[in-house]
């Protein structure tokens, strides 16, 4: 069934992207107001369910490219990622039916539908990362094999480069390069898919999961309860397992340098009561969490960190000493969870000297 | 007159283009073996003069593109230049008639003969910057307002990106870091033209005269003879000075590094008899000479290097310790010292601070 976005809408969007993001992603609220002009401005904003897209429709969707701590601050003009949307569509020689995320988390929540604010096409409930990731291969689309080029990069004065790559890593590899040159944030538009392709490799209903779990933080902090049962009940329609509670504290340090167009570092949390602290490793999202060198939590699942009083997710360009946090892990859907899935967005592609399936079953 | 490229041609081609190439744009040998192994399997490449170009034709130079050390190691396997030729030419929606050199110095003098021979379109007797050039906006082309982009950048692996910048400095700062992460080196197709640009735009005559060079330096090796008189003979009708030794000596010292893309640094030639050495600085290209402060030579006008027996040119990469060597300026076309010709690849452009006229009244 298709809906309208409204007003109403957006600020629970932010809040519940801001936590999908896993601390990455880039803070929503640029891309909030983005939309909430536009739509004051009496743009109307169409999403369709997944199961809506017709076959022979060519989505092609929209993002912002670059490292968090950038992309919050280099805000963009507006018409970029139209700019991207276009110069895709002359290249291919046909024109999008609609938009949608690759990113569910972060500010690529609400990228598309700038997008799709400026254009009038409508926007697809889903994504292809559940969540955020760092990477542009790092999508269940790139796990089906979809090809991500040819695409397209725009920046703020105009310049637009098109991508055609023999393969997804070196498309990230290219893109990369160009969002860095770019100043480190772009806009793009790749993965352009029909249909009946978007229907077989996305994750559905993540833009209507972001605003559930928006609202639940809201309502729990409204009501003065605790978020985790409201989130665990926006969770369970779109397959995601419930919040965990990994750890209480406080920040107690931050470390983090934006280096080849990535955010990387890491954080160490002391806890309330005495103990040792919790050290949790980022590569623009949160990879992994541990105490003492045990892992509690590694990606792909969610590991998101919530102002302990508000229940507001922190990004990691907002984490600070002295913060009181909560850090809750979240297992994704299923299709996120398979051994394909996890040679792509599991911990050794990112490095990391775990595997998925051990410390999911340890949790 | 049209008239063909013969194999004959090609070694003094290579030498001469050595020379033009000022110490840069990368040693023609491996372009040379290219268009040697095409002429030896029956392709034939039609050259075409300036003034023969049709007025409507569509000229569409191209390039490799990156550091000379890495050009000189990261061999084409000879599809890429064709292949950024054809992506441009599908960009455009229009087939090119013709291709031609962006620079006459150094590898790029023979690129686009392994483009013409492997297509069949002839190569137009000219180029856009009368030497070799670091950079994608120090073109004549450019100095009279022809946009560079869009333009193709094609690797060994089938990757292709399309650049459209809002101006030619931007298009050489994209497509740098593009070819950064493509490995150091790249083919490009670049300043699209119609026939009657290309004539208002570029140095004429600047292919046969790498030609002629290299035969000056060869014939006056085999007749044992000192080779400037020749070179000075080759260089009249093309509209550059005759050549001036600005020293004689031995490579004592010489400093080199491949960074963001390019080769700088610089070398220490001390004279035979006693007295001050010579100081060259290259970026791909040398620069300045100069000797106790003194400046000798700056760009654009050409500093050259030969070996001292042979009257071989040496590039950057080429130069080693002990070498004996003769280093000699050329003086270039009006057309590149012009005002708004000095403004784009003149010293202050490269960040020296010295004004070319006043060395140049002093040389």
């Amino acid at each position: 069934m298709s809906w309208q976005l409204e007003l109403e809408h957006l600020p629970d969007l932010a809040r519940g992207a801001a936590l999908l993001g896993s601390g990455g992603g880039g803070d929503p609220y640029v891309g909030r107001l983005m939309v909430e002009r536009a739509l004051r401005q009496g743009a109307r904003v169409t999403v369709w369910d997944l199961e809506e897209v017709p076959d022979e429709a060519l989505v092609v969707p929209t993002a912002m490219m670059g490292a968090p701590t950038v992309m919050v601050e280099k805000i963009p003009a507006g018409g970029e990622g139209v700019h991207a949307l276009r110069a895709l569509e002359r290249h291919l020689g046909r024109e999008a039916t609609a938009t949608m995320p690759i990113e569910c988390g972060g500010i690529n929540s609400t990228m598309p539908l700038v997008v799709a604010a400026r254009t009038g096409k409508p926007v697809v409930d889903a994504d292809g990362m559940g969540r955020a990731f760092p990477e542009l291969q790092m999508e269940t689309f790139h796990v089906f094999g979809v090809p991500g080029s040819p695409m397209a990069i725009a920046n703020e004065h105009g310049d637009v480069t098109l991508v055609t790559a023999h393969d997804n890593w070196a498309m990230e590899w290219l893109a990369r390069g160009i969002t860095v040159r770019m100043g480190g944030a772009s806009l793009i538009a790749e993965y352009a898919m029909e249909g009946a392709t978007v229907k077989r490799v996305s994750i559905p209903g993540t833009l209507s999961l972001g605003i559930r779990l928006g609202r639940a933080i809201r309502e729990a902090r409204e009501r003065h309860r605790d978020p985790i049962e409201g989130l665990a009940e926006a969770l369970r329609p779109s397959g995601y397992g419930p919040p965990r509670v990994l750890f209480d504290g406080k920040v107690e340090d931050v470390l983090r340098r934006t280096t080849e167009g990535f955010v990387r570092g890491s954080a160490r949390i002391r806890p309330f009561t005495s103990g040792p602290p919790l050290a949790i490793s980022f590569q623009n999202e949160h990879l992994i969490a541990e105490v003492e060198g045990e892992v509690l939590a590694v990606v792909p699942d969610l590991i998101c960190i919530l102002e302990a009083e508000s229940g507001e997710p922190i990004t990691t360009e907002g984490l600070r000493y002295g913060q009181r946090v909560r850090v809750i892990a979240i297992t994704p859907p299923e299709i996120m969870r398979t051994r394909a899935a996890l040679e792509v967005f599991g911990p050794r592609a990112f490095g990391l000297a775990h595997d998925y399936g051990a410390v999911a079953e340890v949790a």
